[in-house]
């Protein structure tokens, strides 16, 4: 077989391979080391490398754009060696980055037809002044205001007014900011300008409305939506015209460093100057977006004129600068779940600084914007049907209900699904072992390990799978208690009491075997029945049964890579048929887009929010039994889960 | 005569001086100077000095408080030397001080029975709030809100709702500031608080409101009135509870350095930083009046909760920053005539930067708050009779009407009447001739100068009382020309044409004549002509005759040393009976006490500039016309003035 030589930059390491090699093997032959979380299937797309030249086909390019592929990007575990090649290896962290930036979901296709005249709270008003005279000598704040209401719509008029007539119309707010730069702006423009402004906001009195710049033109005006997600920071820039989202980007939230969860997050905020901080972190992450994307696409921050934003309660408060101490302590009361906009520049977001920055509103310290959002953006609250919607990270956050009603409550899953507090567990990284399956007969495991190491622990997804199979297999009863009936040895009494050895020491990269303690189980089993506790607990508090729901919407980053029939054989989700299931991806930063768009969905997420009863899970009395009888694989009453009993209950019989 | 011992310090100067010397004489005659701008009559109170010890006689203590003579202070003009006295005089800018911040008129006697129940818009609402539970888990805001409705007055509620009715009240603006420190403020008093609240402001739509504190309190509300002038900031520091003004203070504007009059602050504004720096200076100097009246009374900045500012147009740009070029260029246009309110943060001022900064509406470029102020406190309006109110310094500002229609107009009376730009003019400072009187037989003239060296020059009422000596005497005829005819040697042909010698060079203080010139008579003449004529084009606009004129207010500082006699003699004030006339003070400031005490006084000062018909006289045809006959002393008509014409009339027949 002809073999070809590949050199590897930037350490320009050259290594000779056959033809048909993987990029990768020729990497990995040469030493170095490539990160591969989804163990080479080209799912991840964390492999990516750049073809400087040479021969090499790309069997696929799932995660590559068009531009990536131009600038000679591959994946190396899905491109195959032709023929001498040389290959730049990039730093890990541009390859995060890009991905990060460029993976986010296309926008939701907006529910309505967006007409700025109609749906948008910031419009652009040409104005044309007479010069003052000493006939007509009014001061410019006046002869503004006539302007103002000569350029108004009747629309607008009849927003502000009675009748639309322009005298019934209140006076503006007229910011000090403007004034002070108004009167050379308008005389520098001849007495023609542009005046930004904004009819309402969701508290203002009938009447309301504020002038956000005056300047002599053209304004093109812009908005931003946000979603401050407790890793990611995600963004749109939206022309205000259009409404089109003419680029999006997304990055890790800054504050990360500073804890991982939220409650980390309460507890440094507690520190002396640490809100401060926080708050400088994700203003300063947010900043670098909307840098990112000006540039890009030749906007002027000074253009962007309104912003809408969501994210968990915390998060917000954090963004906002207020203390969020009291969202930890029991009776876990925020400060404010309505915030009222305010001015960018009070905040120090780089935009114009007279743009409004509006949180959406959320429903309590654990229901917060990103899902009243999400129940707008994911159609939820336009539907009769009987519909659950869930976003489950370290918190699990549900809503069940029609558009007519709806309960939320949210529940501490507690970390185990992310591979926390679990003996073998790791988040999934390189050398996570991501899905298990085991052999009904043997009950021996083969599994998929991300990247190309040896495995070196187990991550939530597998958590989940593993669980699953050794329930089917019945290694472990319905209980979660280890059988101990002698069919394989993987089944041992350990330190501290039963597991299940998923591989053997000398087969992973820390020589120690990887196991499913007893302990995890009795975790998984934890954290799995608060979730479905949840579940039943709000179809109970008014009086349905989960079979009842005709559509389940999973929005965040859950749903990713859920194995909806796992999920569903050890009780995580409800036993429905697979077609309920919809994955919606980023639904938070959708609905904060819309909301940014129209003032209708913008009302529809305050009435959501309004309406969206909020059980306080640990007032509840009713949780402790819901989540003690879902400690059970799948459930205490398997009726529930019709369609996984005849899976158990042959394979339980072809045992006997 | 028996001699005393004099010990002057801090120079530990001694002199020897007999029985029943003044102070002054002692401190003359050891060669040390002191100002004496009254010319030693007790009125100016410039010469005070403190009597460490010793046998002295106070003759008049009229410019001194109870205070000040129990800390020493004697006025040098007016004690007598009866034994031997140790004195100290003190820093000239002390004296200054002392006078200037103490020398404030007692304030306005408030036209109605304050009740802040009723009158104000910043209330002190007592809090008591259940602590939030799982059950009743609201956010603090939300909390905070019901609370506010709870402790609100029916008053209150019929204000900022249709029928009272809490439900029907929209919620209050809740600014990020008060959001950021509320949670933790709240748990600190366990859930017992003071809010303050503002109810409306001028431009507020129906159901307004905002909170400007929360705290466990107690709060003591406090506010302040500011008239700014173009010399003199002027203070009050009012309790709202009630609405007593427990200090006043004084100080000179800051921005004095940067120029003297209106016209060239508008110019060193436009110089590069110029504005800003201008706004810094006379924040600067309010900020050390209210640290001064704060530290006297014990009361914390953060406790006032309200300004209301008055000033002349182009005094409020400078404040509010600004730029303020538009006002000195025709067509001669403001920004803005009526600023909305702003927070005391947005502009630095030292008090709760919450607070709400209110500048009193204006009517135009030359005619400001100042005015409209004045126009209410001096009771013009809500009089029926025709009443002329003026303010007269650099600008004569102007109006005529009854509390059914105004109008009003400014007109450039010129620094002439400042001493400037006149051959022998000067300020009213140490050496000034202040008043003048002339013989009628032998045409000699007897003065008087401020302090006790010799003259220096002549200052404007020198001026003002010697234009119309000369008149009345003959030596200058009605149309303001020396009459040549050889009865005096003081009425010469100088340099420059005739002239009338008031002192010698060798009586003087720099060795030349002190004169007034033909030119400086023609200066004098168009100043009193502008501002009369301002006073007819006012009348004949609205087809009245001056004669109509039922009451005469005179605000400002105008009023002070003015002596309406000679001021009619020369034609400046109307011929009208003399109890006509009335001094009012400071009625800026005034104006600025009661807008800030009552939301209906605040409403008038905003009717009264909206009703105020502004005449610009530089685009009124007729002012010239009025002009030209006002060039005649008194007028070309001299039947508008039957006052004057008999004395006239009387010394001319004995000259014949």
């Amino acid at each position: 077989m002809a073999e070809h030589t590949v050199t590897l930059l930037p350490e320009n390491k050259k290594i000779e391979v056959p033809t048909g090699s993987l990029l990768v093997e020729a990497i990995e032959a040469a030493g170095l080391e490539l990160n591969q979380p989804c163990g080479g299937q080209g799912r991840c797309g964390r492999c990516a490398v750049v073809v400087v030249d040479g021969t090499v086909r790309r069997r696929s390019t799932i995660r590559l754009s068009a531009a990536d592929i131009e600038e000679g990007y591959a994946l190396a575990c899905q491109t195959v060696v032709e023929g001498d090649a040389t290959v730049r290896i990039p730093l890990q962290e541009q390859v995060e980055r890009r991905l990060v930036t460029d993976r986010v979901e296309r926008p939701v296709e907006l529910p309505f037809a967006y007409q700025a005249e109609f749906d948008q709270t910031i419009r652009v008003l040409d104005l044309a002044m007479e010069a003052p005279d000493l006939g007509d000598n009014v001061d410019d704040q006046t002869r503004l205001l006539r302007s103002l209401l000569d350029a108004s719509t009747p629309d607008m008029l009849r927003r502000l007014g009675r009748s639309g007539a322009s005298r019934e119309v209140p006076p503006p707010v007229l910011p000090l900011a403007i004034l002070r730069q108004m009167g050379e702006s308008l005389r520098a423009g001849s007495w023609k300008a542009q005046a930004v402004v904004e009819t309402d906001t969701w508290n203002s009195p009938r009447g309301w409305w504020r002038v956000v710049d005056v300047r002599p033109g053209p304004i093109r005006p812009f908005g931003l939506a946000i979603d401050i997600g407790t890793t990611t920071v995600t963004t749109y820039l939206v022309d205000l015209k259009t409404g089109e989202a003419i680029d999006r980007a997304a990055e890790y939230n800054g504050q990360i460093s500073r804890g991982e969860d939220v409650i980390s997050r309460i507890i440094y905020a507690g520190k002396v100057g640490g809100l401060a901080e926080l708050g400088q972190l994700v203003r300063g992450t947010i900043n670098t977006l909307i840098d990112r994307m000006c540039t890009r696409r030749k906007v002027s921050p000074e253009e962007i004129y309104r912003a809408t934003v969501v994210g968990n309660t915390t998060m917000i408060h954090l963004f906002l600068g207020i203390p969020p101490a009291s969202i930890r302590l029991a009776p876990y009361i925020p400060v404010v779940n309505r915030p009222q906009p305010v001015e960018a520049g009070q905040i120090g977001l780089n935009v114009n600084p007279m743009a409004s920055v509006d949180c959406l509103p959320g429903v309590a310290s654990y229901v917060g914007a990103d899902i009243t959002a999400g129940v707008v953006s994911s159609g939820m609250c336009d539907s009769q049907e009987l519909t659950l919607f869930i976003d489950v990270g370290t918190n699990g956050e549900m809503v069940l209900g029609t558009k007519d009603w709806m309960v939320s409550c949210a529940c501490s899953a507690g970390p185990a699904f992310e591979g926390a507090g679990v003996a073998s567990g790791m988040r999934a990284t390189l050398g996570a072992i991501e899905e298990v399956w085991v052999n009904s007969r043997s009950l021996e495991p083969t599994y998929r390990v991300m990247g190309a190491g040896q495995p070196r622990g187990l991550c939530g997804s597998a958590l989940l799978s593993l669980l699953a199979e050794l329930f089917i297999t019945g290694v472990i009863d319905r209980g979660g208690k280890f059988v101990q009936d002698g069919r394989t040895n993987r089944c041992r009494e350990g330190e501290h009491g039963a597991e299940y050895v998923v591989v053997w020491a000398k087969d992973t990269g820390m020589g120690r075997d990887i196991v499913l303690t007893q302990t995890d189980v009795d975790n998984l089993m934890r954290a799995k029945g608060a979730i479905y506790a949840g579940f039943s607990v709000l179809a109970r508090s008014v009086g349905l049964k989960l079979g009842d729901v005709q559509k389940v919407l999973i929005g965040g980053s859950f749903g990713k890579y859920l194995n909806v029939e796992k999920a569903v054989q050890i009780g995580l989700l409800p036993d429905l048929p697979w077609e309920r299931f919809n994955f919606l991806g980023n639904t938070a930063v959708q609905g904060a887009y819309m909301a940014l768009l129209s003032r209708d969905s913008r009302a529809r997420v305050s009435e959501m929010a309004g309406k969206m009863t909020y059980l306080e899970l640990s007032a509840d009395n009713t949780f402790y039994d819901a989540f003690t009888a879902a400690l059970f694989l799948p459930h205490t009453d398997i009726s529930l889960f019709p369609s996984v009993s005849p899976v158990w209950e042959e394979l339980a019989a072809l045992r006997k």
